[in-house]
């Protein structure tokens, strides 16, 4: 028979440290609030049930947790008085009765499901409290977890630590697993007789052992439970986040020149023989199929390059481009909503929006389409093997047949058939010698303006 | 009563390991010369005269240091006998009579008002020499700093140390607050009866003691005191400079994704809740206001963006460029000496120079203003509301009036006034069938070349 | 006498962990296969001749390592048994006779000429082997060098060796030179009688010291002596190679602001007081002359700058391009098989492609030049002291004489003499009050759009 269990995830904090106008929990990591890494974590460990402690920004942090293989139940904390007193913010729930209760911090986004699932096994078998710690080379002022015989003695404060405690390199990470039977008892026992006058739920291993108890530690690394009280401990929890997952695609098959210039959101999907080169932007929702190249200066948000296609340098590809095997879009160019066609190339100072290009055919450089008329947005159709000149203007809704060809520097305003060549450009007319006729004006000019200014 | 204070800087350095035209002093750290920044610090820490002691490019240090709030007196050092030598080099203004002496160097450029501070405060006390010292993990060939009792007793270089003194990490930064009233005789009481035949400026701790006086330490932190004789520590001060300055804004409430990849000046202001995401670049006179979002890949200079806009990706902000509250600026799209109105967007591929751009007024894809005729530059004045087509060339001096709309692909020569329509673009003709007729052509000119060419 | 040498260079690992559908060997560093980079430092070793055992790809592998300077013999290795193993696969090679033998591995690109001739000077010196070792301050699970008055008594794998010799921080590279008279009596007694069961080209210095030989071990740098067998350890040798060749440039009068964000080719040559902003990539090919900046974000390959020019910020240098001196491109430019002439400006989102530009020419903003038909390449020439008016379409082939000025906005399809005015463009037409109406028109179709989507 499967355990109920509740995640209990602290996320009420005042944020003062972060001097931001909103929760620090909706602060993203990899483009995607921190509170959503770490329910997606809870989800992961196979918690189903969870109740979100919230503070400032309630509505907005519940919305940013919400996710449908979790169910959500929303408690405010009025005052803040503690660790041990925002997790009885949820007593009301944690009362309908659960086999465990997990406590989590809503801003430590980093935690993978794994040591989630150790702490919660812990309790499984048997033991009332399972804390998650780390080993560190710099302990510090960390709480020390003394453990003997495998089982946890206390957290001792640093401060309150002898200097063999003070050895100790495996730390208090905060994270903690109940017995969801007792937590209630447990957590009510806590006081606040201490320096601070605050309810620490780490005296739940002390509380849980003067009952007759058995209280435990699990590990899990240090990088995975850092948290975030500055916005430079924000980027430094984005840094560590970018090099698991950076280090991650790279054993999958992919080839990073530098991989710390590459910057990649929480659902980027690269398949292997993928090479990218430095100065790569992922957005959320791009995946990338085999054999792509993608070069330095290109950012990708929403896109979908199949596979043998060659992205940038400096490819801009927005929400809803669609690359097609081995096509090419580099060098200024920008592509939005449009399907760019199998071994179709757009290679130069080129923006297509709203539109589809058919295989193999030929956008020449300073291509526009232009898909918007201040109010709607208007499509653009060209067919296979097509011919799009330079610097031209293709003015939507058009239409292009299957190789068609438009001259250079044309204005395309109707539709052009298959097979069809379309102009849309003025003739040329010479003033031979007139260029120094115009240039002696402009220095007048300038002579006369320089002259009203003095 | 205040003291009189007299800086003297040293700057007359060879640089031969820069391996550079100009004097190292002249490098730049965060946009501006090395020396420049140490002036702002003598005057922030309340100095009010320098004697800068130069070599080569003695008139382009002396530009780069000069600043109105610092009484600057030049002098010239033309023979190189070590440091003790290089301060006599201003003997001359030294006699004038000063309270205290704060010699520094100009390779030095991170150091910041504190210490010299200190040092100041510490020869107001009545010590005679208050030299300025930082703590290291890695001592290795620096000066030690013997210090006893607060005193300190000597500076003892690495290679004439004990075992026991080597095992000191207080180590001698070269910074210096001597007694303006002693300093001369002081000074002239260093010899060269040394290894290298220098006269070293370290030698007056023993001086001032021998005569019956007392000298101090003061600390700094390691980075503030790191000087410069290669490009490669040049590189090396300017990470430390931006990693301290990124510091600072994320604490003051600015987010960065990656700190590393945003590169800011001496003088760029950023207010609370601004967003910065990779890879941005800052030259000097930018001014961010809150709320905005600076996208990836966008380098800006002489701007001033209101809050809540949005720069970037690829914008290129050019001096003198002004968004206006909620504008949008990006891809690919270069503004210069121009008003972005607020809320109007410019977000294609577009050059805006020389223009005002009304409030909601949105620029198509491709725009480009056309102000410059080859000696002058002319403006472009577009109103609010307004719509300009895509792959539009507006050429200066143009006025477009509010709410009017400009065609797609048009040329626009003359004024439109407010609410017309303007076209300046050729009627499409069209050639059915003409496409593979003249692709036909294109091969035989192609097999035509390739037979010439064997 | 110079004495007769071959490398055998060891290339047929599976590179499993690579997940790599080529072998690891191709995989580039600095823009060249790895493979290429050992060969380099090979010749420039004075090696002459080399057997190059491959696996997989083999004909792919020969061309990457083919190179003037050297003479090479592929043999295929079949079964993979160990280095030991390996080396024989070239037997019927080294049978031939060589004074000395050097065996050196296709994956450690790193490797300089130093110590591997210093390695060949110990065995012309009359040692039997003389194996490449490294300083490490993490020796952890390498093999040890056991040292001895200057002889190399044993390598002992970490495994078996004693406290006392884990305490050794010299450790073993693999790279090896052997007396070629005797490397195949020698070769040939390595067994496979251990745990795994392969031959270890290591026993080599046991066998030879049983034999009456002397062994010695040579220093490299950690740093050089790094394999690679994951993407992750490829991106760790790609980081040192870039540092390294960084310093190089730095120490030679090279400014780069931020070094770490500078990435260079094998083959990138850039003179001195050249100053490189953050984020510029190199690709092959490319030679910059003294006094150039190249700003941020500019990307360069195949390109020759001269002295003074200016490139970027959003360069684009493709092969062939040519900055003549003062030249300047940048903001969004592409620059392709072309002269920019002396002083010439191509400044703003502009293409120019199989094009000569003559001195001082200014090219207006938005400028494309139309080379490609869609088969074929054309020419646009344009002389010096011309003027193009921005947004401008030049299709090719076309010519535009000096002093020339073509007005923005036009299609230039027939040449321009020079000194002459060129326009293209329509002429501009008003529709007064028309604005209001079409904004009502495209209202009135989105809300009939809507109608519809309900």
């Amino acid at each position: 028979m499967q355990r109920s269990c509740l995640a209990i995830v602290l996320a009420a904090g005042e944020s003062t440290r972060m001097r931001s106008s909103v929760s620090k929990v909706l602060h993203p990591i990899a483009g995607r609030p921190m509170i959503a890494h770490v329910m997606e974590s809870l989800a992961a460990a196979g918690v189903g049930e969870a109740a979100l402690v919230v503070g400032r920004d309630a509505e907005a942090v519940a919305r940013a947790a919400a996710r449908p293989d979790l169910r959500i139940h929303t408690v405010e904390q009025t005052e803040r008085l503690g660790t041990g007193h925002a997790v009885l913010a949820a007593a009301e729930i944690i009362a309908r009765g659960y086999d465990d209760l997990l406590v989590v911090f809503g801003d430590t986004p980093l935690v993978t499901p794994q040591p989630l699932k150790e702490a919660l096994a812990a309790v499984a078998a048997g033991n009332d409290v399972a804390t998650i710690g780390f080993e560190t080379s710099r302990p510090g002022g960390y709480g020390r977890l003394i453990v003997r015989d495998g089982e946890l003695i206390a957290i001792r404060e640093a401060k309150d630590a002898t200097a063999a405690e003070l050895a100790i390199t495996f730390c208090n990470g905060g994270l903690m697993a109940i017995d969801g039977r007792k937590a209630l008892d447990f957590l009510r026992a806590i006081t606040n007789q201490n320096a601070k006058g605050e309810y620490y739920l780490t005296d739940l291993v002390e509380i849980a052992r003067s009952a007759g108890g058995r209280a435990v530690a699990v590990r899990a690394s240090e990088a995975e439970l850092g948290g975030c009280n500055t916005r430079a401990e924000l980027a430094h929890l984005e840094a560590l986040w970018q090099a698991r997952r950076r280090d991650e695609l790279m054993l999958s098959g992919v080839s990073m020149i530098a991989p710390d210039t590459v910057y990649l959101a929480f659902d980027t999907e690269i398949a292997g023989d993928v090479l990218i080169e430095p100065n790569v932007v992922f957005g959320p929702g791009v995946r990338i199929e085999r054999d792509v190249v993608i070069h330095a200066f290109s950012h990708l948000e929403g896109a979908h390059v199949e596979s043998g296609a060659s992205v940038g340098p400096y490819a801009r590809l927005r929400p809803g481009a669609h690359l097609h095997a081995k096509a090419k879009v580099g060098n200024f160019c920008e592509v939005k909503q449009a399907e760019i066609g199998a071994g179709a190339k757009v290679n130069h100072l080129t923006y297509i929006g709203d539109a589809v290009v058919g295989a193999e055919t030929n956008i020449g450089a300073g291509t526009i389409t232009c898909n918007y008329d201040g109010v709607n947005k208007h499509m653009t159709r060209i067919g296979a093997h097509a011919f799009i000149g330079s610097n031209s203007a293709l003015v939507a809704p058009v239409a292009i047949g299957d190789g068609a060809l438009v001259a250079s520097g044309s204005v395309i305003t109707e539709d052009v058939p298959a097979d069809a060549v379309a102009f849309g450009r003025a003739r040329q007319e010479l003033k031979p010698g007139r260029a120094p006729i115009l240039r002696a004006r402009y220095q007048a000019m300038k002579a006369e303006r320089q002259k009203r200014q003095d």
